[in-house]
């Protein structure tokens, strides 16, 4: 199965990488050339022109990108090339409705689309360890399987279009929490003069603990915030989260509450840290004022 | 090692017949009598007159009471039977302060007192796979490693008096992260109308999970919430948290939410149900009024 693969990321060169030790890919695109460049030295991969050249020369193609507007500016790219027989595979973090968005200017061509977001970070991208969560037509799954399968053994389909980006946000939602807990609990166990590492052992295997703690909460006790998960790309996920729970009249309030952490930590100058940073702001409140 | 036990309610008596298969349970008190009559009925076990009594009779005495207060109230009812070679271990959620209360008034009498909660719910204390954060000084804790490990296969020294109740205090902060995530994802994705089950296999698996989101979710997707673990105990265990934060001067934003929600959880007659039961105030943010 021909497959092109658009947006080489931190997250797209590790699954173009295993769609092509998987014999699937055939070309790349990317915004920044100098990305497929890279790819084609180390691969030998073909690079499109175009997104539209892309979709020619392919059966399926996968999207990685960052927002909402990127993903529709690269479904009208590729729209030229839309035919029946073709499938595009959104992999990017957006909101449902610009899945069901995509949906349609591909379905009005005949071609197919899956919403396909992922949980598994950059590690799961190049572990091929991915957990993917689908919405779309079951037959349109079907043919995306082997696709799906060479970036991660975890695929649920969810149901229709959009219903992979609301599992997807369900799952930043987490997160979200996850990082709150932590934070909280160990800017606590910290005041308290605690032995942090002993404590994230012995919590982490009980009933408080979660995947952020036992990985992440280590990034706290060291006070080191290397991504791991950019504050400025969770930011984006539960801003989506918070517009899709608004659209029906409702509010997340530990949602609202990380994004006004967010917030305070983008404005002095730690977006592009891990999220595990929020320990910054709940350390300080421990700190007696100078 | 002649052991006794004090407080058979839902944890203790679980406790109890752990040490009593490890051969080490001589006697019991309990407030309320009715419950040790009934323990000894199934094990044979002597039931001590008074706490004094019980005292005088063993090497190691276990506390397994509710609240401050009553860990103190048990401590001055031993008093009287107090001496050299006592060790006392109170397995209570309390405050670091108690802790250190309840040791000062041992040590004037010469006896050892450990500071041992744990975690694992009720199902860990039946099955002897409670972990369990202790603090005091080291040689008291060696003496109690039978006992300890008659109830749990984990036993962490955390530091000195306190330091046990700090630690445990810390897993009840993470457990409010992980139930206040959990309400919110599952209200969200109840919303959008996805399948509840299968986004609590997928997403449990991934970076969003956490022990509560893979065993308390499904609560929330019945909307059927027997404890567990109460919220009129978590709300206890959160107010300790939250005034031995406050006597550093600092808030715990997450804690102060969750103890929010538990206001208004009892105030509308759900205290005594399972902490899940939070999703009620979440879904009930979808709602539209009628």
């Amino acid at each position: 199965m021909h497959t092109g693969f658009i947006g080489l990321g931190a997250m797209g060169v590790g699954m173009s990488r295993n769609l092509h030790a998987a014999g699937l890919l055939t070309a790349v695109w990317n915004r920044t050339r100098a990305k497929s460049v890279a790819l084609q030295a180390e691969l030998g991969v073909a690079i499109a022109a175009t997104p539209a050249e892309l979709a020619a020369t392919c059966e399926v193609v996968v999207i990685c990108v960052s927002a909402d507007e990127d993903v529709l500016a690269m479904i009208d790219a590729l729209l030229p090339a839309a035919r029946p027989g073709l499938l595009v595979i959104d992999c990017s973090t957006v909101s449902s409705n610009t899945a069901r968005t995509a949906a349609a200017r591909l379905d009005a061509k005949g071609a197919a689309f899956l919403d396909c977001p992922v949980t598994g970070g950059v590690e799961g991208a190049r572990k091929g360890t991915l957990a993917i969560m689908c919405g779309g037509a079951a037959d349109a799954l079907e043919r995306a399987r082997p696709v799906l399968a060479a970036m991660g053994p975890t695929i649920a389909h969810m149901g229709p279009t959009g219903y992979g980006q609301a599992a997807k946000a369900t799952n930043q939602i987490l997160c979200a929490g996850a990082i709150q807990a932590a934070a909280d609990a160990m800017a606590f166990a910290k005041a308290e003069g605690l032995p942090l590492d002993k404590v994230i052992e012995t919590l982490g295997k009980g009933a408080g603990g979660s995947w952020y703690f036992v990985n992440r909460a280590p990034f706290m006790a060291r006070e080191s915030y290397q991504p791991g998960f950019r504050v400025r790309l969770h930011d984006k996920d539960l801003r989506i989260c918070e517009e899709m729970a608004a659209a029906r009249g409702a509010t997340l309030p530990m949602v609202t509450l990380t994004r006004r952490d967010y917030a305070t930590l983008i404005a002095t100058g730690h977006g592009d840290e891990d999220i595990s940073t929020l320990f910054r702001l709940r350390d300080a409140l421990f700190q007696p004022p100078t």
